[in-house]
């Protein structure tokens, strides 16, 4: 029962107490890790999505990466001052499920509700996939195990979570500040030669193709909405305020902007030094396809130990940025719970003071994903921005409707609506841009979602008006019951659900189904040994009835006159007590009828209020 | 509950009464298809086995299928007199096992039921693969299919079985007759060809190869032993006595002295004409492979209509063979079963009056070394030969004891000796001959049988001993129980679960266990809502007692404390009451915890015979 033993307390740590759970709390530093990890690898793959949309532009289109990451930092900027907003106005947690129902809704609150969770558990299956993908572009001969690889790094990735948020801090500090360090030193030496002058690649680059394209206002819409992707993973702090240690939203803002200022130095110089050095996009099905932050790492470095120091840490970030979804999941899981949109497992917290069953769940759906797709889920990756996107929108408008409400604020509202606004075209964008290559999935799977959410909630909703009671207890209606005992022949388990049954009532009928007429007469034995002792005794004598079963049914007899009983009975409850052996070892179950059980079952289904079955064990000894 | 329904009676037949009974018996005519298709199809594969081994005798070879047929119709008439004596000693069913048991004691009676349920699988298989096999020879477009023909033949099988004796007789008449009089009709006119002087194939037969061996008396016992696959199946009809009607005895004697007699008139004729025709068997392995019936009826009758009748017969026969085990498997496992040797389960009889459950494991197995074999079980034909005449063995041996116990008898202890005799040698030829090629599978699994059959018993023997009571009640210990209820909250479900324990016993405790320090208050609820209006009426008032749980556990504590009760208590019984909430639809359940099914299980696995869980079943209303 407790899932003691060392085996599991070496895997998953020790259980703690409800009363440790301040130790289990982090600083800002340890924070970054958990939570800004996916934020942080999006730089990986943000310039790059724009740039990849600019290849038909050739060098001409790099100049607009300057312009596109600009506006995508202002665009993070204002997200950013809004996330801060949020923190301070959601002490215990203000993603944008909380900030979009407590200001826009039921309704509001659901959309970003699904949408969060398809994109956390998108986040993870790619995220995992991404890193093994580029683990094998280094590593040809690891490709047949492809899926082997990545369900590994999930099952690393649960082991470390379920140690509880503190451990898994210290794990992920190591390379997400490896790959911070390193991309910051390769876009310093950058600056520093770009300042003095028109730079020089280390080693030579792919060059670029010759413009086959004009620019025009949709092209660049699409290049600033696919750049966006950068932005992915920038709520998770909002929604993990209560992992940090008090002060909670100072820690809480600390880390934000720690992650934000990073991530900007990050976007902004990889755009500056991508027009500096002339680094565009390498066509990704084509033969020659080397990514950006690989070209501008050589070009700056050179193809030494630093080159192989920084891929290999972007490699490892890529990896574990799979591990917000596992930080933020479990907690968005249970904030709709507490709505009573999402079953109740997801409040309980395991012995390490995790919401156990988000984990669960998170690792089931991503190792669905994974198996789906064999390990290979790139494909997905445009569409997990459509769920990011929309649950910003929503949770800017959310804390516009805040402001308003608070009574003012305008140039707080012109912040967030701003945000919305762009965000929200953003969404419109990737929908109409992606909706054909998989969009609509997602936008199948919100619905679905949201119904299956207010499905939950009905039933949470009728089950509480039914059984709510606010009246006190009423003495009056406890009245003795009738007690059924089928009773098979007169053994020593016979006996014991007897004498309970005459500890309960005074109102028993014995039942003994007749299938054969073989058998021998059971109203002797029944006589000699119960009624004439009971009578001695000055006790109440419980009837015997024979029931007749022609087809050789024995429970359906039993079930029938249980009915009738219940049928023309007054108030009282009606128990059936049914006697059942115990077993040393499962074979032995083989060896004896399951009727108790199913008599058990047929009962409560057909059953009503009034019907209680008493399951009386009769336990053999061991030796 | 009632497996009712329109398709389940088409399929099966409507449920019959256990007054029925005596209009689903037989009458010697229906059951020489039911009993007798096994021993009669023997002639189809006995006479070809004995000839495959004097192959290398050529031409000369042939001769000794006479002396050896006669000897072989010796042996049968021995086993004849054998089971009549037996059918007149046994009336409810004297198979092997029933003989050995009664009259050699259990150790040999295990032996002879291992034997034949290793042989009625084996039946089962090898039949219905043999009459595909034929099929498939025929129509070789039907190979990639042989599976699934397998499989279809059992089912159909099952179906027919699953309706009873009485209606299984009707559809099996029509083959088994037309197999029979086809065949004698083969052996009258080559008998009267034979009479008239040198016979002459009506079409050409395949040339005998030259002797490249010499008789060995160590040869001849191994075409002796193999020519006795024709015996197997005779014992069907003594197992199968109660199937017959009245006057029971008499029909079985009837319909057995038919199949004897009918199957030594195919074993002679087909040795005669083998003779006068000169046909001898081809080599199965071979190339131009023709069974020895195929090559008789072509030479008698000539490549026409009727030997296609004839073969088509031949192979329905077989195919249909299977179908005995389906009559004497379960009768043999109820017999087992009646000696507590194997599963009570084995007893119960189904809506048509049926073992079902014998019919279930032998359907089961037969499936299993289908599948395991693909559909070819040829290579087990030789191992089952070991099951039946180890079980013939035992069955005379027993046999002899029972006369000489009736005190004398000297000419009858002398046939079933001689019976006794002539199979065990027999069993320890095809032992020695066969125990490389796989007759030590039998041999282990005979071991594993009876190992698994005394462990049955002696778990019933432990059962009947623990549980038999003999004295009278004692109206002294029915004394009223402690009760413990968990509570969560004041609800309904609460109140219901209250009243019912009010009405039990005086001494309650309820468990309210503390998870949070969070909660509200439930002394104070409790207070209100239960000990005010409780005092009021004048009743006892339930005791509440808090259990903290600092890691969370919500079950612990209540498992804890009531086994800590149970430590301390006197004689009392424990009653612990679980309140649980009863759904509309399945995935309902997924919404709530399963605490109350959770804690049933572990305080039966932990309990002991004082505590008694109750469910309190708190259904939710239709609306």
């Amino acid at each position: 029962m407790a899932l003691s033993g060392n085996v599991i307390n070496f895997l998953f740590g020790r259980p703690l107490a409800s009363s440790e759970e301040r130790g289990e709390h982090i600083g800002p530093l340890a924070g970054i890790p958990i939570f800004g990890l996916d934020a942080l690898s999006s730089a990986a793959y943000g310039p790059e999505a724009a740039l990849t949309l600019l290849i038909p532009l050739g060098l001409a289109g790099v100049r607009y990466i300057v312009p596109v990451s600009v506006a995508i930092i202002a665009l993070l900027a204002i997200v950013y001052f809004s996330y801060r907003q949020t923190i301070e106005a959601y002490p215990h947690g203000g993603g944008s499920y909380t900030v979009a129902t407590e200001n826009l809704g039921d309704g509001a609150g659901l959309l970003a509700a699904a949408a969060l969770m398809i994109d956390y558990i998108l986040t993870a299956a790619v995220g995992i996939s991404a890193g093994v993908g580029a683990l094998i572009s280094a590593v040809p001969a690891l490709q047949p195990h492809t899926l082997e690889l990545c369900l590994g790094v999930l099952v690393i990735l649960t082991l470390v979570n379920m140690r509880g948020v503190h451990d898994t801090g210290l794990v992920f500090m190591i390379p997400t500040y490896l790959f911070t360090g390193t991309l910051l030193v390769v876009i310093a030496v950058g600056t520093f030669h770009a300042l003095q002058g028109h730079p020089q690649a280390v080693t030579p680059l792919p060059h670029l193709p010759i413009a086959s394209a004009t620019l025009s206002i949709w092209l660049l819409l699409k290049v600033f909405s696919s750049g966006c992707t950068a932005m992915t993973g920038v709520e998770a702090v909002s929604n993990g305020v209560m992992a940090f240690r008090d002060p909670t939203r100072k820690n809480a803002k600390i880390a934000l902007t720690i992650i934000i200022v990073l991530l900007t130095i990050l976007l902004l110089g990889i755009a500056l030094l991508c027009r500096a050095y002339g680094v565009g996009a390498t066509d990704p099905n084509g033969a020659h396809y080397e990514s950006v932050l690989s070209m501008l790492t050589r070009a700056v470095m050179g193809h030494g130990w630093f080159y192989y120091l920084t891929i290999g840490s972007v490699l490892l970030v890529l990896a574990l940025s799979a591990n917000t979804a596992f930080a933020d999941f479990p907690r968005l899981t249970r904030a709709i719970a507490l709505n009573n949109y999402l079953p109740h497992v997801f409040l309980l917290r395991g012995r390490r003071l995790l919401y156990s069953w988000g984990i669960y769940v998170l690792v089931a759906l991503t190792a669905l994903l994974l198996i789906i797709f064999r390990g290979v889920t790139d494909r997905l990756i445009p569409l997990y921005a459509v769920g990011a996107f929309l649950a910003f929108t929503l949770s800017q408008a959310g804390m516009v409707m805040h402001w308003k409400r608070q009574g003012g604020a305008p140039l707080r509202m012109f912040v967030n609506g701003l945000g919305a606004f762009a965000t929200g075209i953003t969404v419109l964008v990737v929908l109409v841009a992606k909706f054909v290559q998989g969009a609509w999935v997602t936008a199948l799977l919100v619905a679905g979602m949201i119904v299956v959410m207010h499905t939950v909630k009905r039933h949470y909703t009728r089950v509480n008006r039914d059984t709510a009671l606010d009246r006190p207890i009423l003495p009056a209606e406890v009245v003795e019951p009738i007690v059924i005992l089928p009773v098979d022949r007169w053994s020593r388990i016979t006996e014991k659900a007897l004498s309970f049954a005459l500890s309960m009532s005074n109102d028993i009928r014995c039942l003994h189904v007749q299938v054969s007429e073989e058998e021998d007469d059971i109203c002797k034995v029944w006589e000699e040994k119960v009624a004439e002792p009971l009578r001695a005794a000055g006790k109440c004598v419980p009837k015997l009835e024979i029931l007749q079963s022609p087809f050789r049914y024995v429970l359906q007899p039993v079930v029938d006159y249980v009915l009738a009983v219940e049928q023309q009975s007054d108030i009282r409850k009606i128990c059936v007590l049914v006697p059942e052996l115990v077993v040393l070892h499962w074979w032995e179950n083989l060896l004896h009828n399951r009727r108790a059980d199913l008599l058990k079952v047929i009962l409560l289904l057909r059953g009503n209020r009034r019907i209680i079955v008493i399951n009386i064990p009769w336990y053999l000894e061991r030796d």
